[in-house]
């Protein structure tokens, strides 16, 4: 090859140019940058900016040839790119021209180049034969300020919990009977409770300190200590303790809520039967009024009737047991009721019968059972009786006379628990991509013949687009979570329904992304992730269960779209329904009037990677949705088609507006959220990792947006391209923003994490 | 309401006409049949027809109150509605008007509307207000009629193998401790050998009958029995024995395989190592030829460079080797060497280091181990010198003098395993639909309030959504490696190569198929299918593991797209690269002629149910991922980038490649299966899961045809419902098909399944 010759102004933009023209993405506001930069690049002469500028027309690339001219001159330069300078590819075109000199001059135009395109090491050391020295992960950023900010409000208890854990009860090992491993679970639950953490949530004179919110943050960090820990705890604590101080009086809180909390008085949760899981409101068990007695008598009545899979079953000594209320012959619905279970001795009392449910799938560590009740008489105080009692006069009362509304209030106080869930499926996902990244930042795979060392897996394209973008979506869905806690716990907003709707539609979207972004990290940890030493497999299997219990995300998404519907449900098989949709129409009208050929082609960086763009379209999603669901809905009904059909028959129309509008929900959270981080170095950063979400989930359901009109070709495709982008800039912070989760060295115990 | 009467002949149409009406799904060809049916019922006056004409303008629908006197009409009937009644809805229709009188004419043209629509029962029978005698699954098809078609050929071996694992050691068990479920399965293991299983793809001298074939078909049977079997089988017979009699000579034969094929020399395949999994040809462990002893002394030279994950590692008395083959000091690259581990006492020979790889996720029935070599010494007939020798002068000779086709092809002989584990994974999912379809069909929960029962979790759309088309996909797959096995095993078609980018690509579509449906099924089971008992939680854990062993499955892909790529490759950086390319552009443009906006846009169902819309779709998909690949390699080496780097930036879409290659390898194989059945009954109904299959992965891809302008938004949304809607046609037969694949009663434990 003819070998070239530049001036030392052009030879210094070499290699910008030829990452530029080399990489598959120049844009229109790309280009923009580096004509400004070289327009005002003080070091360069007529000549040069006449020829720099004629190398940046889109309509006129630089030839080919000029292109290997150029590789050319890097590759012969024996200049080394070390990634762990501050702005390694203007340091290496400083050390092309001046060769290492003492005296070379820092051209900052180079340096405004490189930080507006975002131009990361990754991008372009693959381009170059020359030397690289790498450097896995960038130290820009600190993983304990960004833990710090997660952490937020609950630093304190969050760092306290993580202490004690270090507490050589808690050192992760491998349980393979499950007799031996409930003990242990037991013992740690046990432990927890001593240290005040099992009555967190519970009122200032019952042991705690009513910190919700706490108790939700250190139920994800006990994650990382174990799936069925965490679940055990759940059971005691947010279920059956819960049960009491939700669904109880003074006389529960009195006697039995400060002993649950000390886990003193171990106790079950004995809501679902065999035969009915999601329908709670058809469970068969009874709890009869017996007025000469005073007593209720709870029952079993047939096969399929029993109480099943109920966690701390063998353990318990009471339960909070779920039954039709019967008063004077009249079923008054469900309410729940303080049935003992076994003596002093663990010994089962009359009538009652407790099964092992056996080994499961995960979640060995916990206890479930099954309960028959054989005519088992209680006293009538031992109804939880703040939503509806029975009078001293043997009569039925509650102040809530919808029996409808009763019932969902009463489910209503669970809601908490649902957050949780979703909180430790998020853990269990956090702690599986620090694993795998972390993995991944060691383990290297094939290689270019040139270089001596094989590929890092974290560098490879395909690898971090398989999860970077579970990176971000922990990050949004963390704050989506603690949110919403918070909203949960705001007794200045009394109307919970809203809340409810909320939380079904992010449990069932986080849990799903939990048991998602676990085995992406099995497989991409291939064959080592597969051992139980290295954690990925106990999370796989104690975190599947999460998308069914506290609520099938399925049936969930149904009470999420339903709840979104409900502002017209009132309307239905009325006349003011079609003016409802009327009205409806008209805002999506307006909105859709925005759509227009530019806007859904528009695919400038400025534009896609704008929070407004993300916000219209997720919005656009949610009312399109709701729109066409109820138009649907009403169309059956005016048909005869009965309400309950009508649903049925738009089923899968519904989940689909339960995933918009928890996708939109999350997202904008997220933006709060991001906005109220004090420092700018920060900001950029979540800013980031929020673009990434928001494009990464409007590439899911392309389809329908291309469908709508709402996207273009054009832009559909630039927002695929964007997504792998955005995934090699976050490379340099991967390693950091793994490890500001926060999860405590002393529970990172995986081998290939270490 | 008032109530309005009907002529006889309108009032038989009625149903009918309510239940078209009521549905979202009113196509020009569906009206087009019931037309044609008016004009041929005799039973008509003329008023009647005109009427009846009237109500089928699409332009102009019957008002909502005619429905609802429809509907009213159909409920005040008292007639119930049989399911099991062959023609159901005409049944209905001849009672309405007939009320069970014994003499009355059934109408020949309503059954012609209710066959021609295809109008089953779980389409209408919740929009009728009237009693309904259900039947959960229809008794038009008999399963053992659909299995013999799926078992072929292989009929006698299947039978014979499903009959043996009667015996009471395939009993199916909890094992929680490694070390005694190992012990199981090697007893089951040994079973079979003895039984002639292990060598069945031998030749005749060896014990076998030479039927590989055979052999992939019960490998495929074994996972009913256990996950852990299978894989321990694979190993000894397939890995271990596979290696002697396709990398060995008759010396090696005649010595080891017969004792292989009885399990009486118990083998492991040593390739994998810690440090090097997917990229083989860098593994380090060293084989050096030393003249003097006429020896090759196998060693292990540093950290990371045991061989890892070997499965059988315990229980081995030798192994196969794979190893850096150094002649004369000179690297003649991997070869594999036949090494003892243990004495006749299984203890350790000198040198000799294995270390228990502990639990995993799945599979602990199988012994999986580490592997060190400290300068241990074999005879030179050790080698297995198929392709590559040591000559009584030590030096190194082989045929295949290229050193990069010498190791493809040695890798090349172990393609037959690939195909194994991608019909384990099938049968994996076979097992864990037909689990949560046979629960499916006796599970309710949820009901309206008119009927007397809840509904079935198979009567809901959104569960026939999530399972119908696995079970569609199930039997796509089943065929394409049935005949994959059949081409490999064709001695008449030798070059091998394309069936390697063919295996390499079913095994990845096919693994990743398994393990999403075996998902699917443990959530549409609720908590029943956590439980092990279910045997959905094995099934999960043991296959998980396929989609990464035998070959990555992210790494086979891409050897898949660059198999396809092929073609073009010998011509990279060559003057005839870009003359391939316009041939290909001219194909492609030609091809794309076709789609114009009325291809696009065309949404009946005539040409959507069509095989050559689906293979028109596929094809195209392919043809332009092809070309619009090579073009951007074709740029990136034009501007100077190394061909390895230019990969590395496509990687993302090479995937896309290999899955658009295989979905199309696995339709038309499907198409060209369905061709040979001979019953036009069977014939139809594969047909229709060959639709469901094709429509549903034309529509999990529906962003990128509808980025391509192939698909228009009508069209799109036209596949999602026609997805739906073939779910609901093939309700009354979902029980048939899962009992089709032939799961024998006595592998079917599952409590939830029986």
């Amino acid at each position: 090859m003819e070998k070239k010759t530049y001036s030392p102004g052009i030879l210094q933009y070499i290699p910008f140019f030829y990452v530029i023209w080399s990489d598959d993405l120049v844009s229109a506001s790309e280009i923009n940058v580096v004509q400004k930069a070289i327009n005002e690049d003080t070091s360069l002469s007529n000549q040069d900016r006449i020829q720099l500028h004629a190398w940046l027309d889109v309509k006129q690339p630089p030839p080919n040839g000029e292109l290997k001219q150029w590789k050319h001159t890097i590759s012969n330069s024996k200049v080394k790119l070390v990634e762990s300078d501050t702005y390694p590819l203007s340091t290496f075109s400083q050390n092309v021209v001046c060769h290492y000199k003492e005296v070379c001059p820092f051209n900052d135009q180079l340096k405004h180049i490189e930080v507006n395109l975002g131009i990361q090491p990754n991008h372009y050391n693959h381009l170059f034969d020359v030397e690289v020295e790498h450097e896995t992960t960038s130290h820009y950023y600190d993983a304990k300020e960004i833990d710090t900010i997660l952490k937020g409000r609950h630093a304190m208890v969050i760092d306290g919990f993580r202490e004690v854990v270090k507490n050589p009860l808690f050192k992760w090992d491998i349980h393979r009977t499950k007799e031996e491993f409930r003990e242990v679970v037991l013992k740690q639950v046990q432990f927890l409770a001593d240290k005040g953490y099992g009555s967190i949530a519970y009122p200032k004179g019952y042991g705690g300190t009513g910190d919700m919110e706490g108790y939700a943050a250190i139920f994800e960090n006990m994650m990382y200590v174990d799936g069925s820990l965490t679940i055990k705890f759940g059971v005691q604590f947010g279920l059956f303790g819960g049960s009491i101080q939700k669904l109880g009086t003074k006389k529960h809180h009195d006697h039995y809520l400060k002993r649950a909390g000390e886990a003193k008085l171990l106790g079950c949760f004995a809501m679902t039967e065999t035969g009915h899981g999601s329908n709670v409101r058809g469970i068969k068990t009874t709890a009869t009024y017996h007025q000469e007695t005073d007593c209720i008598i709870i029952h079993t009545p047939g096969k399929n009737d029993n109480k099943e899979y109920i966690g701390n079953a063998l353990h318990s000594k009471m339960a909070s047991v779920f039954a039709q209320l019967i008063v004077d012959g009249k079923n008054e619905g469900v309410h729940a009721v303080l049935v003992p279970l076994r003596n002093d001795k663990h010994e089962l009392l009359p009538g009652i019968v407790v099964e092992d449910n056996g080994y499961k799938l995960g979640l060995n560590g916990v206890d479930n059972g099954k309960i028959w009740f054989n005519q088992v008489s209680v006293p009538r105080e031992n109804l939880l009786n703040k939503y509806g009692d029975i009078t001293d006069e043997g009569t039925y009362y509650s102040d809530i006379k919808n029996p409808n509304k009763r019932f969902f209030t009463m489910l209503g106080t669970l809601v908490g628990g649902r957050i949780c869930v979703a909180r430790a499926g998020l853990g269990g996902a956090k702690m599986a991509l620090a694993v795998a990244i972390r993995h991944s930042l060691k383990r290297r795979q094939f290689n270019d013949s040139i270089k001596i060392q094989e590929d890092l897996l974290m560098d490879y394209p395909s690898h971090q687009l398989r999860l970077t973008p579970l990176v971000a979506s922990a990050y949004v869905y963390h704050a989506a979570l603690d949110n919403m806690m918070a909203v949960y716990c705001d007794d200045s907003l009394p109307d919970k329904r809203k809340v409810e709707t909320q939380v079904a539609g992010l449990k069932s979207i986080i849990t799903w992304y939990a048991n998602d972004a676990i085995q992406e990290c099995r497989e991409a940890c291939g064959g080592k992730g597969y051992l139980i030493e290295n954690r990925i497999a106990d999370l796989k299997g104690d975190v599947d269960i999460f998308t069914t219990f506290e609520g099938d995300n399925n049936v969930l998404l149904q009470l999420a779209a339903k709840g979104v519907l409900s502002d017209f449900k009132a309307e239905f098989n009325s006349a003011g329904f079609s003016s409802v949709l009327k009205l409806l129409g008209t805002q999506l009208t307006d909105k859709l009037a925005t759509i227009n050929p530019v806007y859904s082609n528009k695919v400038d960086k400025e534009h896609l990677y704008n929070p407004k763009f993300h916000r219209h379209a997720f919005d656009y999603r949610t009312r399109r949705l709701t729109y066409t669901a109820a138009m649907r809905i009403r169309d059956y009904i005016k048909k005869g088609i009965p309400s309950y059909q009508a649903f049925l028959k738009v089923q899968t129309h519904l989940l689909a507006l339960g995933k918009a509008y928890s996708v939109e929900l999350a997202y904008n959270t997220f933006v709060d959220f991001v906005a109220d981080i004090p420092a700018e170095k920060h900001r950029l950063l979540f800013q980031k990792l929020g673009t990434l979400y928001a494009l990464y989930e409007i590439r899911k359901d392309a389809d329908w947006f291309l469908e709508q009109g709402y996207l273009g070709s054009t832009k559909s495709k630039a927002i695929r391209q964007r997504v792998e982008r955005l995934c090699t800039e976050l490379r340099p912070h991967i390693g950091v923003l793994v490890d500001g989760f926060g999860i405590p060295e002393h529970c990172m115990t995986a081998p290939i994490a270490r």
